[in-house]
């Protein structure tokens, strides 16, 4: 076999094997296939596609290129959500509480802050001495304690992808759904989990801005988990405007804590109770989406989630103090408000300009190597469908210091739509998916 | 300028410039612009293709990653011709100088046998003594003295092309009209002529398969030339048979000087004298094409063409005595007769399998480190629309030894058909290009 007419024969438009892909990954993680090859096979790829079951086998692959983690012989269903990342997307702080609490085990592996999207490790580590470089024993131990861990992923497991991922970043080759699909399943499936809910999220402050894009990822994602044999749904959720009223770290983890207490905004919830409900209908825990949400509301509502929140948190070494009392956590030293300059009615706040203004205050990363400040970030006043008056109050910056703001201003200024007419908000659930409703490939 | 941005322009469509292309090149012999990045950029160009004047960009940015050669101080119209290679393609031998015997100034720059193909240089050196490693200085002497001058590619010419053609040629990136149209014009525009003529073979023998891809390279090498401010044309020739009745080294140089006496087959002759026809008309010698064959004809019959070819072998070292008497020249030790295996008449011999079975018997490579053997090869004693008994001679293989005949024979009954009718052979020439009735890009 020889790597270059793989990729002539993918070029060409051919299915490519079990075999062939195999050959292909492990030569490139071995070294014998260069990135020279790769490239060019991800380029050809980006043009041609791969099958589901071609996703499935680079999945398969790219798991096989590290270990897997096994925690089969943990008690309860492992179901796990992963999100394609957003501007304010906290639900993983309350879904993973509120699915433990539900009698799910949630063995959550999570990413960081870069660019425009918020990173759930960063969120929990705003929260002081939480941490998030878990051992696997640890995270184990964590697990079967409080029925949910969350921590930083581990560097043996998937190194395919981490190889594959910054060779792509730097060819054009990221937009391509099969590789996304495999870069997502491979590091997911590896991670211990059984079954699978997918937030495909989509807007302007998603990496997938359209509709199509969003279903043609998720009905991926769908369809190549079923084609290796793990359940897995997708739920399309609309990122266009930020979710909740807060982006940037420890702000993000107010809103959980007051989401947890049962105060947390209507979208949020709303996006979480389902996100969640999908997870104990994969686990077992329920036969539909109805009586599934209204067990989750039953566990928000007992204190029950909160409770195993505070224990996690315990657990993974976070001041349960500045939970019970978030006054005592970060808080920024310069707020700034953010004005409307007419008056009409809120139409939209565009989720990007808002991250790329947290960015700016310092809320995640430009580069890998730069540090996140907790404490900034964005409040939201006023949501969708608020009446404004020009000079009222719309937005809340959190700043360490007056000179940060003055671009994030700009930003939020291009961000901000107000009509003379009232639009009222769309739901945030758009669509969901499902293998067995998608037929066969 | 980043690469990878214009990689992902290209990706999507867009138009890259001058600066760009030159950029990418630059970067690409500097090393700035790693080869992952270059194989990805080219796989792209293989989906979205490159404009013409794109085209001359990556042509022009190429030439200028070496040294262009200027021979603008000799008298006379530098003209060249270039095939795109094919199966007993001695087409250069006799044409250079009848078109040195015609008026024009001929530097010729070849390549090697490689595969089924054969190679003008490998042709050359089977005349003992013959040296194709001239000096930039003795090549300008030659040129000179006799109105031509044949050698290998300095390796200081066009460096970027090595670089990208070794990549291509591992990367599934060869196949691409824009990426085959700017190395071939980088190499002949830096070599000193200011007009060409390109052979575009076309069939079983040759690199491009149907007369649609060889249209596609034609015309993109014509336009390209122009909007580089050339005067390019091309003719596509027919290469589903091989040319002429022989192929393999010096069995070709003897038909080449058959050819210089006024005894070569009519289809080599034909060829040959239409493609030096394009040369006069192109250096100002003729206005039209019949005048310029008409010429041609004269100095084939006047004997001027066969002095110039035995003047240009002793200035480059190559053995006057063989050529005037080849029978003293390297002869094959085994000769093995092909047979037909039915009656009928010849319809085809496929030159593709006929190239191949040279090879095999040596007298091309399999790698770039392979000997060639200059007495071996295939001799055609029968041509397509000849009638054949069964059990009669065919060809005649010349071999160094009877182990390596029985594959070349197995080889030589696939490419063989014979049929019930007579089937006429058709003309060599199919079609003839020149910018200005191709119109603007």
């Amino acid at each position: 076999m020889r790597a270059v007419d793989l990729i002539v024969k993918k070029r060409e438009g051919g299915a490519l094997s079990r075999e062939q892909i195999a050959f292909l990954v492990q030569g490139y993680v071995s070294g014998s296939v260069p990135d020279y090859q790769m490239s060019a096979l991800a380029m050809a790829i980006f043009f041609r596609g791969l099958s589901f079951e071609e996703t499935g086998f680079l999945t398969r692959a790219m798991i096989d290129s590290g270990d897997a983690i096994d925690l089969s012989d943990l008690p309860g269903p492992l179901v796990d959500k992963h999100s394609t990342g957003g501007v304010g997307d906290k639900v993983s702080l309350v879904l993973a509480p509120l699915a433990a609490a539900c009698g799910c085990r949630v063995p959550m592996m999570s990413g960081r802050a870069l660019g425009h999207t918020g990173g759930t490790l960063d969120k929990l580590e705003s929260i002081p001495g939480y941490r998030t470089d878990l051992s696997l024993e640890r995270f184990r131990q964590v697990l079967a304690e409080c029925g949910y861990a969350m921590t930083g992923q581990s560097e043996r497991i998937v190194p395919a992808d981490r190889l594959l991922y910054a060779l792509r970043d730097v060819t054009g080759t990221v937009e391509s759904i099969p590789l996304i699909t495999a870069s997502i399943l491979s590091k997911k499936f590896a991670e211990g989990a059984q079954s699978f809910v997918f937030d495909v999220k989509c807007g302007s402050g998603a990496f997938m801005k359209t509709p199509e894009r969003a279903k043609e990822l998720a009905v991926s994602l769908v369809r190549t988990g079923a084609s290796l044999g793990r359940r897995v749904r997708a739920v399309i959720s609309d990122m266009d405007q930020p979710l909740g009223r807060t982006a940037g770290n420890f702000l993000e983890v107010r809103e959980v804590i007051d989401g947890l207490q049962g105060r947390g905004p209507a979208d949020l919830m709303q996006l979480t109770l389902r996100l969640t409900a999908h997870m104990l209908v994969l686990g077992g825990i329920r036969g539909d989406l109805a009586s599934s949400e209204k067990l989750c509301r039953d566990r928000l509502a007992d204190g029950s989630a909160w409770a195993l929140f505070l224990r996690n948190a315990e657990l993974q070494g976070g001041s349960v103090e500045v939970l019970l009392d978030p006054s005592r956590g970060p808080r920024a030293r310069h707020l700034e408000p953010f004005k409307a300059d007419r008056s009409g009615y809120l139409a939209r706040i565009d989720a990007y300009r808002v991250g790329l203004a947290c960015g700016l205050l310092g809320a995640s990363r430009a580069r890998k190597e730069d540090p996140v400040l907790p404490e900034v970030g964005i409040e939201l006043l006023r949501t969708t469908g608020d009446p404004l008056r020009a000079g009222e109050e719309l937005c809340l910056l959190h700043a360490r210091d007056p000179e940060r703001c003055a671009e994030a201003q700009a930003l939020l200024r291009e961000a901000v739509t107000i009509s003379p007419e009232r639009i009222p908000p769309g739901p945030r659930v758009m669509q969901e998916l499902e293998a067995d409703a998608l037929g066969k490939d």
